[in-house]
């Protein structure tokens, strides 16, 4: 039985046969809700209101962490939770769109913008006979009326017992001029896999390619973190041997095939009917990805094997999909920027108009973009992943137990506030920042990020080296010298990235007319706070946006779009990259960039 | 130390540095010497004579089997016998190029005609630094100015540890736009394969692509016989399931790779120098090639799964190649006229001018082609064997010791020519021919095709039938009645496809310009006599050509140049070909066709 969800404000509707999640129906409806976590339940961000049916739809206990007994009671619940039956009304909070500006530059309704690359037809043929003996694969181009379509032998082989056992109908797949995937006619699927790896985490999505929504997404931790948690660790394993480097070629591709084989899973659906593929990542990921050698990425000058767009086939790769269909991977600009950071210009418009923008995607590499007029010049910079949590006494990934956000009082006692409401296990790189922004603020620390000892809530650790108290609810959870240290060299590699972008195109931080801060920490910290201990410039704060993950957006609109496809390819040809290292005066801008 | 092989009377000098095979040299040089046997030292034909060194150099015994010796004494050899090993003047007669029309055709000098599709550079890159940052493949594409190029991964993958081992240098081929091979600098032999895959027979040629010459040439039997000695048979077996189909597949291609791993050790070079494929045939033996369903050629209508050409890579068919080298394999016309027939067209220049021209390659299945102004169009005739000597009671292929010519005296007595200059084992086509045209011309045998029981020379075999006896010197060999309808049987479906071409086309026998004849069969047969049994139209006897096996010529040609490879394209779209068996009054021009 079909029932109807409609989604407000918007008012849009879809209609499901069976019970549906929550997060999938509002893809499905076209609204990507954020969901940091990729729908686990472990960010509490997909909030949403059932208007409607709300007491039939009991909370879950991980809601119950999340959204308080008011709130319950008002019929919100996360939308990775709930799943919904029958005919229900559901409201969409504004700050559960997270990516909602992208997607209105994309184009308000998606619709318009969907050019895929691969076109599914059905065919009815003429069947052979005597006074008619044109060849199988000419009938094909006959119906299609194109006589320069090409096919590769894999098809043509199938494609006579097709026609044959079901009478002269086909359904064909075509990518350009190529007919890449032959089957008989049934009721077909064209989906497509977006996916980004990064260093940490790959995020996959699924499309639906006849009106490029969201049909499912998923995250998984990158396996590759088994052999270095960084990018660097990992290109020395890779330089041991080819063995070495095809582990991790072979552990992210089945990191993407186990996901994949989940959501589709979710979908009902097989992984056949995944007809095309866009994959991106940093330049380590897509060398690794590709399995293309990176020991040039592991040493000085550190330069791509190439930087060409590339479209391999996906069954070649080893990547579970349609047989016939192909991965595209976008170019990658340099060594330390790749199609990921292309990706996040894409999503943000970057190159369609003249103004200043400055666009940063914060990481263990942070790779930032200033454009200025026709000039898009790009960075990155080895901040490290203190943001992360790591290197951190007390630091953590944004989970629940995690401080995401820091109030010091003047009498230095601290306010915390805690993803999941409940008692703090450690610290996560937002509430880092505001920590380190405050204590700035209220002078427990200097310019040059020297704790004063004797300032108020700072106390002497047992090595003799002060530290700042944040809680003592469940343990203590302190922030050091040594902490403060790690953060100001992480956010003044930023900087000295941001000053030299700068200097380079000669204009001055307050030229900047929009400041674009892509990330999961990007979309949790405060922009003032970034600004207070000098990671941003300062700015009026109505200049910064944050786009979440703004990367996976550039991959799931270059999945269902040439035209962004090509799009890309300009952009990438557009940007310069520029080498830090040799940049005149870098020591000195760095040294500047990470005072307090 | 070198040594020069000059040959006259064209001229033609080539240097070689170790001792070199006759016919390899007569290549080398350009001069396509006949070799129906492909160098075996059994078809007798590749006659030279040394002008100089003669004495030095010792007949072998097979020579002295093919020449008397008086003419071994004047200093004929046998080419493919004759192994060179110092400076030597070499002539050539006439009757030894039976190609050389074909040749001549092709453009004299056939340096003119060399486009290969592939192409091999030298290349020394700049080396990378920290101010020069662009990938390697960049690199390569800057050096090569041409920034559409494309390599795919495979190539991509070995690119950056070839450029580092070898002080930036690399060798590397492409084909069109797309970077195919990369290897180090060495002393690189660019080399190409041309097949021709018969039915009975696999002829197999390596050329130089630097100059378009001929190296070596091998042919072997087609192992697919041991599944049925006709097409049909073939068809029937492949019809049992697809283990059958692939082992007719795989057994032509272990044959390929098998006889130019012998070429290359000859030549001492590696089957990974081969960096260009083509192959022709016919339809069947092109489907079995590339493991292409074969059920709709063996049932009516008999329409192929594809007519386009197909440019798949050698290695994934199986084919020994250079990775990354792809097989060309020009159009087919349909279900019973392969690109073989394709070949002997372009090879014969058909559709490049206005003549009334007949092209005929006779075989099992014999193709004729009629050219009437800007019309070509094309059939099939099942002939069947005979002419190959297969029914025929005495038959044999043309080989030593089989009767190749044929006179018969008005008293009956017949006088003889054998192949090898041995006593006759057997008959092969040309003898039979001459013999069944002689016997009609003495009116041992009378229009309806009887034999006079009272003709002298014929007497009765032990069935009461009746046979005329050609030779007892070994042993008694006749031809029976039985053996005359086998033959009537085969010149009468081909002159049935010649008279409704004719009648097709609307001209008369008179018209005819040319009647270009091709295979080995019809470069033994004498003309006039396939006229007097009413095989062919009688024409002025100037009127008729022999190009020897002129498929193999026509994939040499596309083999070595693109040009030929479009022509030939061209050529297969202006082709009709029209089905006899639906032709009106098919059964009447085949009555009328098999009358002696």
């Amino acid at each position: 039985m079909t029932f109807t969800i409609e989604f407000q404000p918007r008012g849009l509707r879809i209609d499901s046969a069976q019970p549906i999640n929550g997060l999938d129906a509002a893809r499905q409806a076209g609204i990507n809700l954020s969901a940091v976590c990729g729908g686990e339940g472990i960010c509490g961000k997909c909030v949403i209101q059932l208007l409607t049916s709300a007491e039939e739809i009991t909370p879950s206990e991980i809601e119950q962490k999340y959204l308080s007994p008011e709130k319950l009671g008002q019929g919100y619940r996360l939308a990775c939770q709930t799943t919904l039956i029958s005919d229900v009304k559901i409201y969409i909070p504004a700050e559960s769109i997270i990516e909602d500006q992208v997607l209105q530059i994309e184009g308000g309704d998606s619709s318009h913008t969907i050019h895929t690359a691969v076109r599914q037809s059905e065919l009815k043929l003429k069947r052979a006979h005597l006074k008619d003996l044109t060849s199988d694969f000419s009938r094909i181009k006959a119906v299609l009326k194109d006589e320069d379509l090409t096919v590769g032998l894999e098809v043509l082989r199938g494609v006579p017992a097709l026609l044959r056992e079901n009478d002269w109908r086909v359904n064909l797949w075509t990518r350009g001029k190529d007919i890449f995937h032959a089957s008989a006619i049934r009721n077909v699927h064209t989906v497509g896999l977006a996916v980004d790896v990064g260093s940490t985490k790959i995020a996959c999505y699924l499309m639906d390619l006849t009106n490029g929504s969201t049909l499912t997404a998923k995250g998984t931790p990158n396996p590759q973190i088994a052999y270095g948690e960084d990018i660097m660790a990992r290109l020395g394993y890779a330089m041991q041997g080819s063995t070495q480097a095809e582990t991790l070629c072979h552990l992210t591709i089945a990191a993407i095939n186990q996901t994949t084989a989940k959501m589709c899973e979710r979908l009902n659906i097989s992984h056949d009917d995944i007809a095309d593929v866009c994959l991106v990542g940093n330049t380590a990921m897509h060398h690794f990805f590709l399995n293309l050698p990176t020991g040039s990425l592991a040493v000085s000058p550190f330069v791509p094997v190439t930087t060409d767009p590339i479209y391999p086939s996906a069954r070649e790769l080893g990547i579970t999909a349609m047989s016939g269909a192909a991965v595209y991977t976008p170019p990658v600009i340099a060594g330390f920027i790749g199609s990921d950071h292309l990706a996040f210009l894409l999503a943000a418009r970057f190159g369609e108009d003249q103004r200043v923008r400055l666009g940063i995607d914060i990481g263990t590499n942070t790779e930032i973009a200033l454009q200025v007029g026709d000039r898009i010049v790009s960075v990155s910079t080895a901040s490290g992943p203190a943001f992360e949590g790591a290197h951190i006494k007390y630091g953590m990934r944004a989970a629940p137990g995690a401080i995401e956000h820091v109030q010091i009082s003047e009498n230095g006692s601290s306010e915390i506030q805690v993803i999941g409401s409940q008692p703090p296990i450690g610290i996560c790189g937002s509430g880092i920042l505001d920590a380190v922004a405050q204590m700035r603020m209220r002078n427990i620390l200097n310019h040059r990020g020297r704790m004063d000892k004797t300032a108020p809530g700072v106390r002497l650790a047992a090595d003799g080296k002060p530290e700042i108290l944040l809680s003592t609810s469940k343990k203590p959870i302190t922030l050091s010298q040594n902490d403060i240290d790690q953060i100001l060299l992480a956010k003044g590699a930023i900087r000295a990235g941001i000053d030299i972008l700068l200097d380079h195109l000669k204009v001055d931080a307050s030229d900047i007319e929009e400041i674009v801060i892509a990330g999961a920490f990007g979309s949790y910290m405060l922009p003032e706070h970034a600004m207070g201990i000098g990671m941003l410039p300062t700015v009026p704060l109505d200049r910064v946006k944050t786009i979440g993950n703004a990367a996976g957006t550039g991959a799931r609109m270059m999945l269902v779009s040439t035209l962004s496809r090509a799009r890309a390819e300009e952009l990438a040809d557009q940007i310069e990259y520029l080498e830090l290292t040799v940049y005149p005066d870098f020591a000195m801008f760095y040294a500047r960039g990470i005072q307090a």
